[in-house]
């Protein structure tokens, strides 16, 4: 655990200036988020199979659907309307408008790339029960817990940029069922992700002022990257080891 | 997938005999109980060592810890005199009253005499991220599915008393750092879940009457497996292939 996120949960601590506090959150990025998990390496390097891809682009699916609700619940707690005004881009992003599909249908365009029937992934059915869990911890922590915290739980997005580039070299290089249509999704998120996560970073800096605050935050950051990496896990139990994937769920010709 | 299941999930169908109906609830068990994980295979035979069981127990006791709050809010929603008191010892089973000590106290002696820092234990801090998602997806299905739903979802514990048994055998012969001191908990699930379970049979077998209402206790009935399933799935990649521990989780010295 790095020190600024202890010094962050030492109670009785000054509060971090707002520079300190990004540093903090940053740190729990380096140390925390899914870019660091196995499976990426397998999926980025080429080391997987169709099968595995198809099981991951099914479970990824849920997250993905997930979205919109998660930040429609954000918008439909919040008294301040320049941050609903801000934050609504966010579902349209996901589910589209008359100018864009949106990225769901973008990652359905994945899935349909990967020879997956589109009613069985929008269906769920065949997704890792970890997968349903961890995604719907993060639906209700974003309706639940306070606004900062929810707005906080969206910085993984910080992150998001760099394992999306290395997606789409590794994915276009390493296997031949992925061409350019297949991996718009992440090509889109090169733009948007950024430009969301600088607006959340800066909020709060601008609101998390207290101690308790602060400490609230890094919590929510760490949680949501335990939502992520909860979900490399399972499609890593069940996919890279035979045997073990659990009654129920997808399993690749 | 069992003919009593699919049958039950068949729109239009007509509903089973409660005598049918619970030979498809025994039937998911057969198929989905986590006794079948191979986890269990690993614990009961003795091939972990005391770091992995002491992972076990700690990550089981967010499990043991949630089921008074999963059964009080079934209480708490439900109109029926009746049902509301033969529900309630389920609550001080585990949490105890002037006369018992209860189960999660139980648990926590099986945890001191693995070593465990009751404290550690007791915060959850060392737990799982999956294993908390999971639990907490259980406690909010019984809280916001049909009374009949949430019913039905006790109904693992038809299963449970055969795995008891097992465990109890299997982790006395086993582990040296096991005796009857620590295998207590079982020991008194032995009566307690067959009662439990013939009453939420009975239950379940009297109000699902209709074709959507069976539908809907067998899905709640696989939910509930799925739950426990997921935790050992988590457990198992976690603690018995070296280097998969996610960040912040338990480590064993």
């Amino acid at each position: 655990m790095n020190k600024h996120f202890i010094l962050a949960l030492d109670t009785g601590s000054a509060p971090m200036s707002p520079a300190d506090l990004e540093t903090a959150l940053r740190a729990i990025g380096t140390e925390r988020y899914h870019d660091l998990h196995p499976f990426h390496d397998l999926l980025h390097g080429g080391h997987l199979d169709k099968g595995q891809v198809q099981a991951w682009a099914l479970n990824r699916y849920c997250y993905q659907a997930a979205i919109p609700r998660k930040d429609a619940s954000l918008i439909g707690r919040c008294e301040d309307r320049e941050l609903r005004r801000e934050w609504l881009h966010r579902v349209t992003d996901h589910d589209g408008n008359c100018e864009d599909p949106g990225g769901i249908e973008r990652w359905l365009i994945l899935t349909d790339g990967l020879g997956l029937d589109r009613d069985y992934v929008v269906s769920q059915q065949g997704a890792l029960s970890t997968t349903r869990f961890a995604v719907e911890a993060y639906v209700r922590f974003v309706r639940e817990k306070s606004l900062l915290e929810a707005v906080a739980s969206s910085l993984t997005e910080l992150f998001a940029p760099s394992i999306h580039r290395r997606r789409i070299a590794g994915m276009l290089k390493n296997y031949s069922f992925i061409d350019e249509t297949v991996v718009a999704y992440f090509r889109r998120r090169l733009d948007q992700a950024p430009r969301d996560a600088q607006f959340a970073l800066d909020y709060v800096k601008r609101h998390a002022v207290t101690v308790e605050q602060q400490r609230a935050v890094l919590a929510a950051l760490t949680f949501k990257t335990e939502v992520l990496w909860a979900q490399l896990d399972a499609l890593h139990y069940a996919y890279v080891t035979p045997g073990n994937i659990p009654p129920g769920a997808f399993r690749p010709d």
